[in-house]
């Protein structure tokens, strides 16, 4: 007797929870430590000291009250003031603390942020491959959502296809950069495109379209990789923030919203972002967690040991003839799949004890996704596994 | 550019926003000291020792990347196991971890139950007077809210209305116990006479109606009243709670969901659960504040600093020929206006620096919440304000 829609939901979450419980098993039966599961995207580097100092300290000195009490639904003036300086310090922007809403994690933030903008039947623009989650959170606002082409094999999106997506009921299109699953990073050049697409049609139907970037990524770059910050380039842009990955701390449920100073009706749009983080029934942000984050804006995991898996897998699966495009941020390797049924490789994979995910939940049938935010030691013990599964599609 | 719902929220909490720069001007005005603000129903009692050590002890003892980090969408198990024996060793209750999930308050927990639950168009059914935010909680899941009268003046609720706004569409109804804001307890009697409604109305309809409980309260009540735990009395119950008064961490955002062992699809209601909160973007419960509640299940903060308060304001302002209810619970006085408009006795009020909030707020207008949850020494400076306020109803 629950809703349709969430016996659907559980329906599609127990494939997954299936896959779970089978790697479980396949793990009592020969051993952990001969299972090489790249299918989660944790963290898995150190949280940063400078964080848990904070913690304690914040109970040691700060009164009860006020440290585990309600603040304005925005967050304390404090916590937003340090976010908006932050940013404003790394990317030249000018934030003030009212520009800034705390918020439990990305997924809270993009939330709030679609439960603002939407009236029911809009449409919201994903640029495929995407973060599966992204339909679940715009059918919560009865929203639709609509898919953008990749450009194959960059997988930076497809621009025309973009500007032949967007209708007078497009009110949103979400920007995931660094990309999950791809790893890549969408280029300065890309988003001033998409920007002027955006502008164009703003003035064509009258209306406005918001960008809204997801990027709890950004942090977790290559090769000195620059992740454009959005608001620079268009003014009705949203960015939403989670410090899951940059601190290794996605259990805490801590991010932001960040609204451009330039956003038309801004003052509106943030009441509603006010409104909207208490009606949907987040209220604030953890308060505990507020205080801790001021003195670890700057704190970084360690993005070198993502890097060095980077190196190692993404050398071996293009040596031994895979396919795939090589990832600049994120924690992930989109993997072209040897044959058209991906799930097919997925299964395969699963034979050598590879657990992957298929490309389908991310709106991109014939690719996995490979997460290699896995320990080091873990990822040299499959490279044989990986090796056998080569030479199974080398025979055929 | 924001959406048509989200335009008439902000509008609606516009409103209250002014009242807050009202009373902050006023306290410019006049000094703080002077103004006696009973409008903010958020606790000030001292948060339990207990829970600050277990955080601090946590971070000391824990690993960083399990104590920070993912855990299953509904909750650590040996928290979840820690809540379900505390309920059995209270209540005599069977509850299981595995019917506990842990959530983002319980403003979280409804939403999550009501995303569970709700097809678009269902009926929720609220007693009044009621917390208004369940208005825009069901809004948020497309559901449709109906009211069920109060008994006046014991506001227990009228049961012959409740039966009568029972339809086929009903798919719940939400029991707040100790009730906000009239701080009156509904009684064992009436729970079991409003789940023996519910279980005809369950055969006549052939579909499952869903008692919901929202008991943030329970722990604050006086004169040994007793709470009717929910799901002894009817297998369709979903029973949601908040640490936000018992423990003074409202900023926090800590509850749970616990689901009688009972309950009809109770494996598919549990996954449900799971997977909304997942979906709405709370993902699950704050991780840290998981881990440093289990100590603290039986920690309470100090309920008689809440009871000395409600004696003195119930004695002072029946003594001045008020009218309310004397609370069992919680933290409020429910008080009936002195003329119709109590929008007009709540401005009168103001002119002797007294803040109270309207009933229409909860849906009962005639009436004004007064929130003694204040500081003892402002409950006794704000007793000459009532009795200047008596004064101008005595005259009239």
């Amino acid at each position: 007797m629950i809703s349709k829609q969430m016996q659907r939901e559980v329906a599609g979450s127990s494939a997954i929870r299936a896959m779970f419980l089978e790697g479980k098993e396949l793990a009592r039966q020969v051993g952990p430590e001969h299972v090489y599961d790249f299918s989660l995207g944790n963290p898995m580097t150190p949280v940063p000291d400078s964080y848990n100092q904070a913690i304690i300290e914040a109970v040691q000195t700060e009164s009860s009250l006020e440290l585990h009490g309600y603040m304005d639904n925005a967050g304390y003036p404090e916590t937003r003031q340090a976010v908006a300086d932050n940013l404003n310090r790394r990317f030249g922007t000018e934030f003030e603390k009212e520009h800034i809403v705390m918020t439990v994690g990305a997924a809270g933030a993009l939330n709030v942020v679609l439960k603002t903008l939407l009236d029911p039947g809009d449409e919201v623009l994903a640029l495929a491959p995407y973060f599966g989650e992204y339909r679940g959170y715009t059918a919560n606002h009865q929203g639709i959502l609509r898919e953008v082409r990749p450009d194959i094999p960059t997988f930076q999106p497809d621009l025309e296809d973009l500007e032949a997506k967007i209708s007078e009921k497009t009110k949103a299109l979400i920007i995931n950069n660094p990309v999950n699953p791809t790893g890549v990073v969408y280029s300065e050049e890309t988003i001033r495109r998409i920007a002027s697409i955006l502008e164009k049609k703003q003035r064509e139907y009258g209306r406005e379209i918001y960008m809204v970037s997801d990027e709890p990524y950004r942090e977790l770059v290559y090769d000195g990789t620059e992740v454009p910050f959005l608001t620079k380039y268009y003014d009705n842009t949203f960015v939403t923030y989670s410090f899951s990955k940059s601190l290794s701390i996605p259990g805490e449920r801590i991010g932001y919203i960040a609204v451009s100073p330039r956003m038309a009706d801004r003052e509106q749009a943030l009441q509603g972002l006010s409104v909207a983080n208490r009606i949907l029934g987040f209220v604030n942000a953890p308060s505990l967690m507020q205080k801790a984050l001021i003195p670890s804006l700057d704190a970084r995991t360690d993005v070198d040991y993502y890097d060095r898996n980077r190196k190692l897998i993404y050398g071996k699966l293009t040596e031994l003839g895979f396919t795939c495009v090589k990832p600049q941020g994120a924690f992930y390797l989109f993997v072209k799949s040897p044959e058209p049924e991906e799930q097919k490789f997925v299964e395969e994979a699963k034979k050598y004890h590879i657990l992957l995910v298929a490309g389908s939940t991310f709106s991109c049938p014939g690719y996995v996704r490979l997460a290699y935010c896995v320990s080091y030691e873990m990822l040299e013990r499959s490279l044989p596994a990986f090796e056998k599964l080569a030479e199974v599609y080398r025979r055929k």
